[in-house]
C-alpha cells in the first residue's frame, strides 16, 4: 500500500492545509482522471517563506529558491488532496511547470526546479517521474520568487 | 437550460467572432472532451483595445489590464465556440493561464486575472470555477499587455 | 500509411535521438491517449545550436530563433517517440507552447513560433494544426533562446 503522506514526513516535511483562494477560482480542478492545480506560491501559514520565497532569483539565491520550490510543491499537493480526498490515489505525476522570477543573467531555472522534482521522487518514487518545464519570468504575484503548477493522473 | 451567451450579454459584453489565425495553427483544438485554446490577446476588431490592451502593465495600469483580461477571455470563448458549435455544452472551465506583460516591480498579476475569473463566474456560475495561473512576462506578441489561454471540459 | 519520420527527412531535417535528462524527470509522459513533453531547448548533440539557440532574442535575431524553434520541436518529437515507440501513431498535435527569451521591445514571439508551427504542418499535414501560445520570458535554462513544449494525442 502506498502512503504518500508518510513519505512526505520521512522527507522531513508536513503536508500543509489546502491553499485558500478568493472564491473565483479553485486550488485544483478535476477533469476525468486528471487534476490540474492552480499556480502555487512558496507560502507557509499565508506568508511567503523567508528568505527564498520572495523577490527575484539569481545565482546567489539559487539554493534558497531550490527549497522554496519544495514548499510550493507541497502546496500543490495539498491543493490536489483538497479535491481528491487523498494523495494515495495519485497514479502518476504528469507535468510540473515552474515559473521562476529571474534576474537578468540567471539561467539555472532547471536547478531550482530540481528541488521540487527530487521531492516528487522521494514522495512518489517511480510514479513521481514527470514531464517538466522551467522558465524564467519577470515578476510573479505578491513578489513571489516562484510559482509552480502540477497536472497529475489519479484513480477516481 | 443553460444559456451562457445570454449571460455574456447580461454581463454587458458580446461574444466576438472567432479569432482569425494564419492557418498554421487553430484558435482551439478538441481532444476527447477537452478543448485547448491558443493564447488570446485583448484584440477587438483585429486591434489591441486602447488603452489597456497594449504595452507593459504596472500598478497605475492595473484596472485597464483587468478589463483587457476580459476581452481576451471573450476571444478565448469565441475560439472554443468555433470548434464546439456552442458554449452551452461547456461542462467545466478547467484551467486559465494568464501571462501579463509586466514592468519591473509590478506583482499584482493575480488582480489582473480577477477580471477574467470574475467574468467566468458571471457567465458560467459554479461551472466557471477554475484552476488558474497568473505570471508576469517580459514581452508578448504585438506588444500586447496580456495573453490568456483556457482549457475547458465539454460534452461532445 | 502515414510516415511522419519520412516527412521530417523530406523537410530537410533528421529526428534526433531522445533528449537525455537527469533522471528526476522524463522527456515525455503518457496519460491516457495524451503525451506531454518536457520543455525542450534548441539543443543539438547536447549543445545549444549556434547562433540562434543562445541568448535573448530581438528583432535582428528573429530568423535565427525561427530556425531554433524547429530544432526544439524536433527534440520534442524525439521525446514523444521515446515513450510511444513511433511518431506514426500521433493522431493530433493538441498544443504547442513556446517561451522565447526576449529582449525588451521584442514583440514578435509569434513569428518565432511560426518556425515550429510550419514544420509541424510539413510533417503532420492536417493533423499538425494545433493550438498555440507564444510568450516572451526573461531568461531560460542554460541561457537558451527558447523553450518549447508539446501536448499530442496518440493512438495507444
Amino acid at each position: 500500500m502506498d502512503n504518500f503522506e508518510e513519505n512526505i514526513i520521512k522527507a522531513g516535511f508536513i503536508l500543509p492545509p489546502p491553499p485558500t483562494v478568493a472564491g473565483l477560482y479553485s486550488p485544483a480542478i478535476i477533469t476525468g482522471n486528471l487534476v490540474y492545480t492552480s499556480g502555487q506560491l512558496p507560502l507557509k501559514d499565508g506568508k511567503l517563506i523567508e528568505p527564498g520565497g520572495k523577490g527575484k532569483v539569481n545565482e546567489v539565491r539559487k539554493d534558497e529558491a531550490f527549497h522554496a520550490s519544495r514548499i510550493a510543491l507541497l502546496n500543490a499537493l495539498a491543493a490536489i488532496k483538497s479535491v481528491t480526498g487523498s494523495l494515495d490515489n495519485i497514479e502518476k505525476i504528469v507535468k510540473l511547470t515552474l515559473y521562476v522570477s529571474s534576474e537578468n543573467f540567471f539561467s539555472s531555472q532547471h536547478l531550482v526546479a530540481n528541488g521540487a522534482s527530487s521531492l516528487l521522487h522521494e514522495i512518489f518514487g517511480e510514479r513521481g517521474v514527470h514531464a517538466r518545464s522551467a522558465v524564467g519570468v519577470t515578476e510573479l504575484p505578491l513578489n513571489a520568487s516562484l510559482e509552480l503548477e502540477l497536472i497529475v493522473q489519479y484513480k477516481p
